[in-house]
């Protein structure tokens, strides 16, 4: 894992545009906690509100680090500094830095006024945003990422298997929510990946959706779409079922979408473009009678963030696949009022192809 | 609930040291999601990456939602404007700002590349921070906030209740989080406050600890810190059980740290500063037997934010409470290796005192 760590960090400093010194991986308080500070420091557990990773070009990072904070980071190799006052903080992050002119900072997760403050602390450096170099480097994961999200897959399929048995009728929405959530950290789930969505009927048709409180109806569609966090990186999977028997609607709905998914998988390979996935998959969607239906992309790239960055499948990314990212692939149509299919999976692009990592119940299934 | 929201943006804009045309509220992409933009919009579901509020003096507020999000503004009052690309954003915001030229912005709640962003996309204009605005403002909470608060309580106390029939010997601390994050949406929470705490034995010593998964033993401490989300409004509770009979050292930890906070109920009533209140009850630990034990402060702000910052109960804050501010009163003793006892309730301060909003099993329970 160090060495990994050491690679990850070797690796940021090699996708920036400009030199810089140093790097600086600075938490505000939460909500604004930046992903990339567990990119480089590798840790499972804790907060970390307002502490910082410094990082070298040949792989070294260092950590100035709250009291609080520092009973979290058993099993972390670098340099540990413990501040108690901000004041502390600023001394030691000083110390860090005394040598260094060019400052990488990451701009896209860094609030503002934490900008300013830096700014302040350290007159007369240069900041330069390293946010696109963190970027390339987390869009193509490594191996122990790759376990990681494998881990949440797997654990988002077990889940996903035993939603048919939780189904009953009269059930809320929110009740079913909380099923979902239960079982995946039944199953090893450190928490859910994101707010779990469980809509039934009409709400399937808002993707945005989270959970309200009708209750189920014989013949409602049952979207579940949720996703395991496993050691701070995740999955995201989402199922279409029909309590009771489908009707002809449903049943074509299903359809389309699962081809439009296959479409999808059988696009991506290293070299090809995002858009080029979305636009066979809205594509084929848009010559079928639910043309105009699919309002969002066709998928987002995973790992520590649910919505990763870095590339993605719209219509606007020019930018192409490389072996190793991982992405879903969730094509959905959506009829106001009538309700919603999304069947998403999760991939690993190969060289060649597509691992499909996420793949249980995939069929229409009536509970 | 409509006029609650103007006058809420209202007092935003009262609160401002520099006067401005307009405030922007500008959501990141998640985790960098603005607070604020929920307390002026006061929608309850959905994500609302990339979008904007547009506050005015007069309490107006107008949204700026994706296609995506504009499924989840139901009972939203205001005007509102739908974009499908983030060229359309631009434009619809620069209609709504063409004769303003002092923009607002919270530059606690947006990254550094959002704002110049911003500063690009409306040349020649002045923007200045508000974000002291905004944390004037929420930290003294308005009838509705205070409902919703107390409701998170109440369903965190129904859960805390609820844990002792819970333990059973060999359980793991990660299964036990399970089970109260399972508790906490039966009893009507929409998700967890945060990453539930459930430590046993020596990791009880951990205030930041999450869960891990060693099994619990006769004897062990078991400490439970978790809230519960409602309507995007927190609760946070902490309290700690032994599994088996109680020792001598943990009964008097328990002592002095369930004392510790009844000095801090006495303390805390309008007017009083921060500092004071977190100075008595430190100081009555560092008089006991734990001197030196209790490493964090006493308490912080709660509302839409679990640490919902504009003031806290700690060492450095001259800050004075005020009627309507919710607050967590929890001190703790720690002792590396044996364990640790945290107790903490939420409480709504009074221009005489103190209502505590949680409650339940505060004497030593062994299970």
């Amino acid at each position: 894992m160090v060495l990994a760590l050491r690679g990850r960090i070797k690796k940021v400093f090699s996708n920036l545009k400009q030199e810089v010194d140093v790097i600086v991986v600075k938490n505000s308080s939460e909500p604004y906690m930046d992903y990339n500070f567990f990119y480089v420091t590798g840790l499972e557990m804790g907060f970390f509100e307002g502490c910082a990773a410094v990082l070298f070009p040949d792989g070294k990072v260092n950590l100035i680090v709250s009291e609080l904070e520092s009973r979290n980071i058993g099993g972390f190799k670098g340099e540990v500094f413990v501040y108690k006052k901000e004041k502390e903080f600023e001394e030691l992050l000083r110390e860090q830095l005394h040598s260094c002119d060019f400052i990488g900072l990451n701009f896209d997760g860094m609030v503002y006024s934490d900008f300013l403050k830096l700014k302040k602390m350290l007159p007369g450096r240069e900041f330069l945003d390293v946010a696109d170099g963190f970027m390339k480097s987390r869009v193509v994961k490594d191996e122990y990422e790759i376990e990681f999200i494998r881990n949440a897959c797997r654990i988002a399929d077990k889940v996903m298997m035993e939603i048919p048995g939780v189904l009953r009728e009269g059930m809320r929405e929110y009740e079913l929510a909380g099923e979902i959530n239960y079982l995946l950290q039944k199953n090893g789930a450190d928490k859910p990946a994101f707010d779990t969505i469980s809509s039934f009927a009409g709400n399937t048709a808002i993707p945005h959706y989270s959970h309200g409180s009708i209750e189920l109806k014989k013949g409602d569609l049952v979207l579940c779409d949720f996703g395991a966090c496993f050691k701070r990186y995740n999955s995201d999977i989402t199922r279409v079922f029909v309590f009771g028997k489908a009707n002809e609607k449903q049943k074509k709905m299903h359809e389309v979408v699962l081809q439009a998914q296959e479409i999808g998988f059988e696009k991506i390979c290293e070299g090809v473009k995002g858009r080029m996935v979305h636009n066979a998959v809205e594509g084929f969607i848009d010559e079928s009678e639910f043309k105009g239906c699919f309002i969002h992309s066709t998928g987002h790239s995973l790992g520590l963030g649910v919505h990763d960055g870095g590339i993605g499948l719209t219509s606007d990314v020019e930018a192409e696949l490389k072996e190793n990212m991982v992405l879903t692939v969730e094509p959905g149509v959506y009829v106001s009022g009538f309700g919603g299919v999304r069947i998403e999976d999760d991939v690993l692009v190969k060289k060649d192809g597509v691992e499909v990592l996420t793949r249980v119940n995939r069929e229409l299934i009536e509970v």
